[in-house]
This record gives structure tokens, C-alpha cells and sequence, in this order.
């Protein structure tokens, strides 16, 4: 059975054709795959193909701008890909800032002999992304490299937001008191790409949480909650978001692990593979840190799956630290990871 | 001897350290690299290096945003490296939307087992080249790929400027009779990586033009030149650049051969590699489309190595072209290259 997306696809794909290193190279093939497989898909009056960058309306207020680069192997995964990664990941990140995410630019480095279906269903799926996040692709460059020098398709997105809010959101506005929010279950996207990865089979089948984050954050600003502080949990999960927190806002938290929702399929995975739920990557959660008085219409304005999670201590003798109550009564202080948990996964 | 730049790595170099998978996954290794290598060498007060963007100050105007990824290979060459491509190519996008360019952000691509020290040069490279330009590294990334699945060090930098003009730059805006500028000779970039990739001894030292072009740019808008068009000459060198313009805009053009100025190592080798220098890579070279009576102040606030090469003429029945005259007194007409002359020059 042919699937849909490769009856679509611009450049017949019966012959299985792949990147060429012309495609790269600024002329006749260049033009042509940015024709056929970039414009279409991304199509809206701001994306200047031809230009050296697009030209975007005045925006009134502060800007928020950020990067980030997607690498993450296997390309396709259960609850994403490549594609929808790298759009939500700019988006986040934008959205951490308080901004609404407005302009994203594209950067592919191609590996030559790339099949064109793969790099078709990424654009796609960056094409539907970017229309549920409400973005929009304005401005991109391709480049390819040799056969064994790079892995299929790396990308980078790089994000344009506009701030709304009169707000500084960030560790600096941190108080003593404030409550640790979080927006659901943890660990799903980690898991999910290891497993397709290993060929792992778990019992429950685990999909990626990768999500937009800009509109629950919206709904927290438009609902007037005074955010101190906003985090998605990416690399490093949720233990790198608090620890990097704490440390720079100079506070100590306490955490209740039981208030951490981590599916059964997730924690069973972790064991075996020696994990920590805790430090496994996410793609659609994140922290919202706010004024204990505002913490239940923050909860409520986020949804059923989040959930009061700690709070912030006052600053002791000693340096900041994160610890974590157990369920049995005991403590455990949060460190960083020291190296990789989980390479590549996004 | 040992180089100063290395006696000043925050790293110490002595045992020829390297970059590790652990530096991509978001912990303390992470954080390690970001505040030892990073930081103190881009260090302004907008980069928010643990936060997930950079907050930026209202602007005021249009916005121009560019993006591009750089995969040079070799990373250091005559005349610039990696880092000062990746930092002039963007700055030059955005003078070519006439914008005065001001913040960029930074993706790092590394590949395990990069030495910190390559690193550290690239990266102190990016730094000279931003101050030289006036732009600001406010927002980054850092991935780390397995060994062999990408090459060493791959860049990708967006850019953010302010549209002071308001004037409309670009293909829409050329009209019959302008004329067209050059702002020095050309070829020098793509020879100068190709010389070192292939080991190849050219009589001439031939070095990369690799410049920022903000200020020339600037000039001409200061100057009060109705610009109507510009582009700089990277992939594809000048041909892709006219016959792009010339498609764009509807229109055909006459370009004089003699005008246009190639050093003579740069012809030397380009007939040695089978090359055209028309559509050899530049980094540091541009054409500018204005109207006839503006030419000689144009040329005149560009400099010395500026030339007029050429004209737009009326469009005629058939489909636009660009055609040569060469010293022959014959004619020949440009099109894009149909696939990679060089691969990998940027």
C-alpha cells in the first residue's frame, strides 16, 4: 500500500530518487528542490525563496528570539518526528519566554543520497506543525553534505516571538513561596525515540509528548496569572529545568515525587534501562512557576494533567539545593546529569 | 611555538581534549562547555545562555530575518575560517534586505571526538567577526552528533536587523536602464577553500574576500541611492545572482566581461579546475541595482575596487536572459550552473 504523503509528494518518488550534492550547490538543482518540495509546503506571502531573507512587518513591543538544532536519530518516531520537533522545540523555547511565537527560519543540512521521500515526510510534518502552532516558515537555506558526514537531516529552526506581557519571566523573578506547576506525565518523548532507536518493545506502547506549548501559556497570561518563571523539559527533563532554576535564582525547592505522573510504561522502560524519569526528556511538558495565592487558577487555566508539583524555600546558609520527598518519607537532593542520559534525542 | 589564542582557552589544551557526546546532553558537561567556551567569548548582556532565548528591546521598523547553515570544509583557510563565514554570510543576508544587521543567533552541530581546541578557534573567530561587524550572538544551541555521522563542526546563525530604509530592495523593484555595481573582483573565496581542501600550490597567494558588507550597504543608503536591488554572490557566484534577478524581475541584461575584475591566480586556477569564475562563491562581494543617474554616486561611496558591469534593458518577447560581452567583441549568455561547481564552500 502506497502511503498518502508519497502520492503528493512533488518530485515523483517511484524511482526512489535521493539528495544530490547539487542540490546544495546554488544552481539549476538547488532551485529546483526548493520549488518543488519547500515552497509549496511552506507557502505564505512572507517566504522569500529568492531573496537573501524575508521581510517582516514592524512589531510592536520586545522580541524574543532563540535557536535551536534537531538531530535526533531515528528521524521517525511513535508521536512525532524530525519534522514536528523542530518546529515545536523553537516554539517552546519561544514560548518559555513569554513571547507569541510569530517567524521561524529553516536550516537542513542534508547527507547526499538522502531519500527524497524522507525529506519530504519531515517538511510535511514541519509544514502541519507550523499550522497548529500557529507559525509561520518565512525564511530558510539548504546545504549538503558528502555521503558518510552527516546522518540523513539535521535541521535548525530559529524563532522570532513577540512578548505581550509587561512581565519578566525568568530564574531572576523567582520568590521564596512561589509553586512548581507542571503540565502532565513525564518522560514519554525520551523513551519513545529510545525505544524505536533500539527496537525495544515495550509492553504499553509509548508515544513522544511532543506538543506546542505556546497556547497553555497564553492561556495563563490571558487568565492574568503574574508567571515568575516558565521552563520546558527538554534535555537534561525535569531535574535540569529545576537545578538550573534554583541555581540561578539562588532558592532551594522541594519536590513531591508522588505528584509527578510517570506512566507505568515509561517507569517500567527506565528500569530497564537504568533511567531516571526524572532526567528523561520531554517535548510538550514544561514548569510554570507562579505565587502560591495564583496556584490553583494556574492549575485550572493549564488543564486536567497538571498538577502542583513543589515549591520554592527561602534561601538558606547553604548553597541552593533540590530535594526531591519521596513516597516512603525520604529525601533525595537532584543533581544535574553529568554526561548524556540519552544521546540525540532531539 | 604554541599559538596564543590556545594559552588563552579557558580549557586547558595541554592534553588535546575533545568534545564528548556527554557536552550535548543538557547536564553538567553541557553547562561546562556553554560557560567555559561560550560565554566569556560572546559575552554581552543579552545572551541568556540557561534560559531558552534572548530577550531583546523593542525595534522600531521592519524586521529582516535570515538564515543559513555553514559546512565549509576544510574549517580554516586562507583569508578566514568557519567562523567568520558563519557570522559574515548572515550579516550579508541581512544587508542584502537593506537592514542594519543586529543580533544572530548560533546552532552548533559538533561531532564527537572535535578537538576543543578547533572548537575555541572557530568560536573566538565568531567573536571577531561579530564586533567587526556590529552585530551581537545573543541566543544559541549546542547538538553533539556520534563520530562519523557528521564533520567536525557544522554552524547555522539566523540574524535579526532593523529595516531603516523605506525604500523596497529587491527584484520587484528593478527597472529598465538600472544599472548594475560590483563592489570588487571576484572568485577569491571559492578558490581559496578549493586550494586548501585539494592541497593544490597556486602562484598567488589567493585569499578569501570573506567581509561583512553592513557598512557598504550603509553607505549607499546614507548616501540617499535609491536602491533597487541587491544581492551578494555566494553559491553560484555572480551568474546565479544576475539570472536570478533577471527571472525575478522579468527583465533582460547586458553585462560587460571586462568590467568585471578576477585576479589573475583566480583565473589561473579556475582554468586549471575547469571552473568559470562567473559562478565561483564569494563571501564578501555584492551587486547593487540602481537607477542610471545614481550610478557614478554609487560606485563613488562604494570605493575604489567598485565597477559598473552592466545594465537592465527593456524587456523584449522572448524570456528574459543575461548576456556577456566579452573583449572578443562576441557574446555569450549566463545560466545557472545545473548542479555543484564546488561542493561545500560555505
Amino acid at each position: 500500500m502506497i502511503e498518502e504523503f508519497v502520492l503528493q509528494c512533488p518530485i515523483p518518488l517511484d524511482d526512489n530518487p535521493t539528495v544530490q550534492m547539487g542540490h546544495g550547490g546554488g544552481g539549476r538543482m538547488t532551485r529546483d528542490l526548493i520549488e518543488r518540495i519547500f515552497l509549496p509546503v511552506f507557502s505564505n506571502d512572507l517566504l522569500a525563496p529568492l531573496h537573501d531573507g524575508a521581510i517582516l512587518p514592524p512589531v510592536g513591543g520586545r522580541l524574543a528570539f532563540t535557536t535551536d538544532s534537531f538531530v535526533v536519530r531515528p528521524m521517525f518516531f511513535r508521536g512525532g518526528d524530525l519534522g514536528s520537533l523542530a518546529i515545536n522545540g523553537t516554539v517552546n523555547d519561544l514560548a518559555m519566554c513569554g513571547a507569541r511565537p510569530l517567524y521561524l527560519s529553516a536550516g537542513f543540512i542534508l547527507e547526499e543520497g538522502l531519500p527524497i521521500k524522507d525529506l519530504w515526510r519531515v517538511v510535511r510534518s514541519m509544514a502541519d506543525a507550523a499550522l497548529a502552532a500557529g507559525v509561520r516558515v518565512v525564511t530558510g537555506d539548504t546545504k549538503v553534505v558528502d555521503k558518510g558526514h552527516g546522518d540523513g537531516i539535521f535541521i535548525n529552526t530559529a524563532g522570532v516571538g513577540v512578548i505581550e506581557t509587561s512581565l519578566t519571566i525568568g530564574p531572576m523573578s523567582v520568590r521564596p513561596g512561589d509553586v512548581i506547576l507542571l503540565n502532565g506525565d513525564i518522560g514519554r518523548h525520551g523513551i519513545a525515540v529510545m525505544a524505536e532507536r533500539e527496537g525495544l518493545e515495550f509492553e504499553s506502547d509509548i508515544a513522544s509528548d511532543c506538543a506546542p506549548l505556546a497556547a497553555p501559556v497564553r492561556a495563563l497570561l490571558a487568565g492574568g496569572v503574574q508567571v515568575h518563571c516558565l521552563r520546558d523539559l527538554t534535555r537534561g527533563g525535569l531535574t535540569s529545568a529545576l537545578v538550573e532554576i534554583s541555581e540561578s535564582a539562588g532558592l532551594p525547592m522541594t519536590i513531591d515525587e508522588e505528584a509527578v505522573r510517570v506512566q507505568d510504561g515509561v517507569r517500567g522502560a527506565c528500569e530497564i534501562l537504568g533511567l531516571e524519569p526524572f532526567s528523561v526528556a520531554n517535548e510538550g511538558r514544561f514548569i510554570a512557576l507562579v505565587p502560591a495565592n495564583e496556584a490553583e487558577a494556574a492549575r485550572a487555566l493549564l488543564g486536567a494533567d497538571a498538577s502542583v508539583i513543589g515549591t520554592v524555600e527561602t534561601a538558606g546558609s547553604q548553597p541552593p539545593f533540590v530535594k526531591v520527598r519521596t513516597s516512603l518519607g525520604t529525601a533525595r537532593i537532584l543533581d544535574l546529569p553529568s554526561g548524556e542520559q540519552l544521546p540525540r534525542i532531539c
